[in-house]
């Protein structure tokens, strides 16, 4: 597993119609750490040949997965509860936005339960949950497809993991100052020579350039290469003469 | 539409083989407020009864979309542009978080840029972009469907809109992708010119041209300074000649 703190963590779908969405959610599972899933009265064909050709490399999730008749079976044991909603009800408690809520799951026996494709969750199974997640979305067409509900929540419990691997840094030294001045050097001169740049105007004209290169922080290498060419240049010049 | 900063970004799907995803990924579209979709010689029927099945309400995104037949074609006029990547590539720059590198997007003409299915982005596709993401995802299956890849950028985007302040101008446009696609063309036929560059060994140079300049965001006074001097450069080589 990649991480302990997502390995206890249930996803739970509750009478999934869409064979190809339950495909679908085995391989996000499988792409974010997540490993166990419980389908609720399914009312598609979960092992068949659509959702494994959607689950790719993740079908062993769906051999895997547990199926019960009621939500309330589905989440014997654990201690968490989150329910997903799309639909501001005349729900007890707020909304909470994923990155909010979802946290709350990890390294805990929790169930995070998704509802019908057409119709989610009803009253009596939103009861079964003690914090409700709502994904943000436009008002012009709020209604996520169900595996796609399931991606944006698992990638979020994912995040929230934090085994995300840090930002590698750039592989490359930055060149130090004395190289960049070099650098700013030869290009004056060969600007000058070239007419480009008059001796009255190059020092505001070369204040451009360092903007430029200052802002990008070349590397060694890159520094090299941009010296090269400046010779390269003048060599073809030389040679013309 | 629902931010201003939505507006302007542009999904980019290269060569998508799959009439599902293309579906999947217009209705995720319409449920973050993201409305423009190019497609890059598409392999299946984006039109076709799977893809609007799946589109739902969001058909007008499907029949809307705008078809070219090369990624170049399809980021004219953007002045950024991110690319996606599973792959740890020997890229010379760091892959980003969606949640660092997404944000720049908003506000500005700008392009997210999805690959293949099956193989993602080419190096000559890739080198189009200026900054590159990386949903992170498990070492044991790290590969999302390209519709769940979609959703989870969608969905960052849709909450850096609403949370993140819009991104301040910088005090200058930057240079569209077209006028540093002229920069290069020009810069790459001097250098053969010159014999800095050999024709077998000129792509594979150029790249990192194209990575040093992509990093620094020229703006359009830059690019024209920068091909000012690759003018003067071939005045003074054809006045000695």
């Amino acid at each position: 597993m990649e991480s302990k703190a997502l390995s206890p963590i249930t996803i739970v779908l509750v009478e999934p119609a869409g064979a190809l969405n339950v495909g679908s959610i085995a391989r996000v599972m499988a792409n974010m750490g997540l490993d166990r899933l419980v389908l609720v009265n399914p009312q598609c064909d979960y092992l068949g040949d659509e959702a494994r050709k959607m689950a790719v490399h993740a079908r062993a999730i769906l051999e895997n997965a547990r199926c019960v008749p009621t939500l309330t079976d589905a989440v014997v044991g654990c201690q968490r509860i989150v329910a997903t909603t799309a639909r501001d009800r005349t729900l007890p408690t707020h909304l909470e936005h994923p990155r909010e809520v979802l946290p709350w799951l990890l390294g805990v026996s929790s169930a995070l339960v998704f509802g019908r494709e057409d119709r989610g969750l009803s009253n009596e199974e939103l009861n079964v949950a003690q914090r409700f997640v709502r994904i943000p979305s436009s008002s012009v067409y709020p209604s996520l497809n169900l595996a796609q509900s399931v991606a944006v929540c698992a990638y979020e419990l994912y995040n929230a993991a934090g085994v995300a691997p840090t930002v590698p840094p750039t592989a490359e030294p930055e060149a130090p100052a004395e190289a960049l001045e070099a650098y700013y050097g030869d290009l004056e001169r060969l600007l000058l020579d070239i007419g480009y740049l008059y001796p009255h105007t190059a020092r505001a004209r070369m204040e451009k350039f360092r903007r430029l290169y200052n802002r990008v922080h070349p590397s060694e290498t890159e520094i090299a290469m941009l010296r090269g060419i400046l010779r390269q240049v003048e060599w073809a010049l030389d040679r013309k003469n």
